[in-house]
């Protein structure tokens, strides 16, 4: 823990002077699920392990980490402190975010968390708390968490994993989409860049503009749109994956898996600019390459057969091209080529 | 990593020259399961998520992390270098056992890998060799790895969720032992702490006898009986747990779930450290304190009602009490306490 913290954190309770029993017993109560939530879970904490159910005799399951300086600061050069709230949220936003963009619902989560002897018992906590609020906020109303495992390291690691249900319908995959589909986009792309460029620099995190803000807010708590990925496979989309590492390579993946190119509307990836260019011009950077290169805001790019009434939530940005003779699959941004010779035909 | 370590791989590739898409290409291969598995797996890497079958409309899940130096040294007192295969083996066998222990066959893990950037490629291969092999050896021929996750950190961290099916039957407990009932062992138990003494002895490991190598061999890459879970819950077991913490603490578990006391047969905890006799002599201990703390052989402790048969792989090792007046749950040792005067009427 940077010194910081650990002062900051002073004469609070840390981990190491409970039980892993008597941790388990101030994190638990906070993942109960309330209003509004249907439960997947048949048999919950404190046994080996846990049952859910599994509806269609299928279950989709994803598996992420996030580690202390690797993913995420616990004090960051503009001055704000990453809550357990936050790492929390964030853990069940990204697990979430997969189960979303195979077109499932998730169904339960798993928490396998490391912990320095010397974090405060309050930052666990407020983990617990942002992990449950993430995901009653964000709409997992069939998700709660099931169970876990608690240890100690020398950095904070936080794993989830996650299942969901497909409702006995197919998973939407990376390789389905054809020549002639509709590219399309669901929930934002870049803000989050926005936010980890604005935590990475020296404009203090108390005189941001309140849209600056919420671009931070959305680096540290993103909110991927849980309604858009069960949605889109009911509308027929050929493809789909969640945008976690920006549209250029996540473009490229989809189009890799695919054997197509992907050509991106360059008005609209003007108009995903123009809503980033006031934090572009403070920082003094081109808003464009957020918009190309940011992943974290976890919103899902899918493709539908042309025609297909995009479900609530999408908006077009592109189609789909057949591959010309010795062209590779890619991402086409010729438009931008032309005016800003900035990109490559293909991106690599 | 230990400059000991750093210093035996140098000029090793390292992690570091290779992106995760690359690194990836390693590891996949090594995962693939052969001769005489069946697969659970209907859509595997390469997506967003997995889907892993179902049949029985539930699936059983647990999760559990390795973390380097809290879980394993690279380099022990004794001169031994815990492998990449060590480790893989050993998350495979650890999450087995937690689904051993419902009385469930595994189906499919994910795995999620944390890596110092100066660990060696070779290491993350035998890694993966290792998780391919536990999965194998150990008899798991219904389970395979369905996906996973890679990203650096300080430390080395293996993170594994696996998923089980209980085949249509119910699954056992931790709470439903009774008065009567038979108390029961299968594999061994001791072993891995034994083992665990020794590497942190300072007997050079090349010196150990065969019996002492064998121990130090358990604790790398336990061997959890995976036949004797589902056999228990199919002759009737009325409550089972992984004995990962030990005789006295996971029997704790069992009794408090169940509100029973419950009774350790002396003769029987006599014969399991006379096992271990030489060894503990060697070291000047007592087994039987690695016969009643040592957990990491992951062997079943599991009751069944009075006169079952024991199905193949179980022993008798006590018996299950009803709780007297103002008397608690725990484990009883009452011959040991007459006999050695070190053992509290209830262990805590």
């Amino acid at each position: 823990m940077p010194e910081d913290l650990r002062n900051r954190v002073d004469r609070q309770p840390t981990v190491a002077a409970l039980s892993e029993a008597e941790l388990l017993e101030r994190i638990f109560p906070r993942l109960q699920m309330t209003d509004g939530h249907t439960t997947s879970t048949l048999l919950g904490p404190g046994d080996d392990a846990a049952v859910i159910a599994a509806p269609d005799g299928r279950t989709v399951i994803s598996i992420d980490t996030q580690v202390q300086d690797q993913d995420f600061r616990l004090l960051w050069p503009n001055g704000y402190h990453t809550t357990g709230f936050d790492v929390g949220w964030k853990a069940a936003a990204q697990n979430l975010s997969d189960i979303n963009a195979m077109g499932a619902h998730a169904t339960s989560m798993v928490v396998s968390l490391t912990l320095p002897v010397d974090t405060p018992v309050s930052w666990v906590e407020d983990l617990a708390d942002g992990l449950t609020a993430g995901i009653r906020e964000l709409g997992a109303t069939r998700c709660s968490v099931a169970g876990g495992d608690l240890g100690r390291g020398g950095e904070i690691s936080v794993t989830v994993a996650v299942l969901g249900t497909l409702d006995g319908g197919r998973p939407v995959l990376r390789s389905g989409a054809r020549p002639g589909d509709t590219l399309a986009l669901a929930g934002t792309v870049g803000h989050a860049a926005a936010g980890l460029a604005l935590l990475e620099s020296d404009i203090p995190v108390d005189t941001l503009t309140p849209a600056e803000r919420a671009f931070v807010d959305l680096q540290c708590r993103p909110r991927p749109p849980l309604e858009a990925g069960p949605a889109a496979r009911a509308a027929g989309a050929t493809a789909m994956l969640d945008i976690s590492d920006g549209l250029q390579r996540d473009g490229r993946r989809l189009a890799t898996a695919s054997n197509v190119a992907v050509a991106l509307d360059q008005a609209r990836m003007a108009q995903l600019a123009d809503l980033l260019a006031p934090a572009a011009a403070r920082l003094g950077v081109d808003g464009a390459a957020w918009v190309l290169g940011g992943g974290e805001d976890h919103g899902l790019l899918a493709t539908f057969p042309a025609g297909v009434q995009l479900p609530p939530g999408f908006t077009a940005i592109g189609s789909i091209h057949a591959l010309g003779t010795d062209e590779g699959p890619g991402v086409l941004t010729a438009g931008r080529t032309a005016d800003n010779g900035g990109w490559d035909h293909f991106a690599h």
